[in-house]
């Protein structure tokens, strides 16, 4: 007699789940940080708004609600593009401000004059990660701010550090293998290469010891380490032979991230078993076929980014308390 | 600046660290056993050494350590060829012999009159898992004796089990997924294809969800329990036209266990951070080269094996319980 059930082949995760934890790491950080405080003291973040993008102002509001259910002020300020440079400076300035989100893209037309916005937040107060020197860390594998005390973290961007949290969940990082090498061994195609999010992720994954993939209209590109991870950080390739074709039935994990509703990952193309995960505000896979599919499927990451944006907070916080010892 | 120290991409585990809570487990249930019984009783496996295999030689006296060191008694039984039949009997019906293990091959040329031998062994004794309710079970993904009451855990064969350990041990089943689908999504070749070891190992890799390859002399076959694993065990495929060439490049875990000195797995074939296992007697790996290629490496796993054998041997002490209740 063969086993007559059958357990389901998908398991889905969602975001709140993988969340969870985050957020109880983020209470125990804030408790600490609030005991060395007058009582009514709490962190507060400034977060601009300066387009009509109804996926970030949905991601505002989600953002205020953890936020105030957590103990944290989250303080949402609507601004004129053009007003937006003084703004940031102005918060830049403000003790009463520990940390400063905005939400991109802005001039749609010109990422340049987005690159310069980011720029122009404190690096004392980049909660996303995107000031230069956060970027160039990461780049570079560089974990700490100050070496060689390493006592204040580099701050990673949300979205990516989310999704990094969420391979950890799965267990797609093997806790068996060296911190810094759990991705060795697994292929991951990246679908979406922008600035804030899919190339930082394609970075940090190559970092960890991925083989990974990056996908966007202008073709694919490599990042790894190299043959046996003997690099220290990535390097990237451009595979102008490739497509999603070629490179979606060789991973083990398929990640996209294009903000569009009528993008669709072919699912005849994503292998048996692989992990699928969106981090797009539209649905990127087929859900019934992804399921019949997948090992593992993450319709969304927002909640875990939120839960990363506290928790870059909170490290930003405690970086400036180890400037001032 | 970079990172200098890198990690070493290898990690080299050895079976004892993979063989230790199995043993916790082992004395765990045997302390239960005993409270139910006299002081001095001790459960005891009968060992019938009926060949000059050196490998053999070894598995019996480790055994015999490792079974004293844990409160067991171990019976080596030196005997011919020509009289072990009747000493088999004689075991089964003896009341002081709770476990009975045969080291095969014995008549090498003859592999049938070996398959005789296993079910001479009597089914409430068969600690090897060898016998054929035993062996049908484990090839349909039959986990209890007594359907439908399941309270009697069929015995799986000691050494395809102490690999499932070890790849449990170093995290390849992904215990996120649900119990018994654990390595979809994983590819796995098995070189070695004996009724004793490669093949049922083949199965129950196949029956966990993997994409499994076995490989010998004789050419590949394709274990998996079809598309989307919907089938509720493995079938198999031959594969005529694939070879080592085609399936190393392929393998996220490479499983070796081929008798002879000679044999190399050729490290090129092998994909970049592949979990590597060696059940052979001998080096079935290029110790050196393989820890450059290899994100996980485990040269052995007799003493795993012997972990398996104990913990069998209290399973069917608790079944026999299980009987007379």
């Amino acid at each position: 007699m063969a086993t007559t059930e059958m357990p389901k082949t998908c398991k889905v995760i969602m975001a709140d789940k993988i969340a969870q934890p985050l957020l109880g790491e983020v209470l125990s950080m804030l408790a600490k940080a609030k005991s060395a405080r007058p009582a009514e003291w709490k962190p507060t973040l400034a977060a601009f708004l300066a387009n009509d993008d109804p996926a970030a102002v949905q991601y505002a509001e989600w953002s205020k609600k953890t936020c105030e259910d957590h103990g944290f002020g989250f303080d949402l300020r609507r601004v004129d593009k053009e007003a937006l440079e003084e703004a940031i400076v102005s918060a830049n300035g403000d003790g009463a401000v520990d940390g400063i989100i905005v939400y991109y893209p802005i001039w749609t037309n010109n990422p340049q004059q987005d690159r310069y916005i980011q720029e122009t937040v404190s690096l004392a107060k980049d909660v996303e990660g995107l000031c230069h020197t956060h970027l160039f860390n990461m780049y570079h594998n560089i974990r700490f701010l100050d070496p060689p005390a390493n006592r204040k973290k580099s701050i990673l961007p949300c979205t990516p550090l989310a999704i990094v949290k969420a391979l950890e969940h799965v267990q797609i990082y093997n806790p068996v293998l060296a911190y810094g090498n759990r991705l060795y061994g697994k292929t991951i195609t990246v679908i979406n290469r922008s600035e804030v999010n899919g190339r930082p992720l394609a970075a940090l994954l190559a970092n960890d010891g991925a083989t990974v993939y990056s996908v966007d209209i202008t073709g694919v590109q490599l990042f790894t380490r190299g043959p046996s991870i003997r690099q220290p950080r990535h390097q990237v390739l451009d595979k102008s032979d490739m497509g999603l074709e070629q490179v979606l039935p060789l991973s083990d994990v398929v990640i996209s991230g294009v903000p569009s509703e009528k993008f669709k990952v072919n699912t005849d193309l994503i292998r048996d078993g692989a992990v699928c995960i969106n981090f797009s505000s539209h649905r990127n896979f087929d859900g019934p076929a992804v399921k019949e599919k997948a090992s593992i499927y993450v319709p969304s990451v927002g909640k875990v980014t939120i839960a990363v944006l506290l928790r870059n907070l909170v490290r930003l916080i405690n970086n400036r308390e180890t400037s001032s010892e």
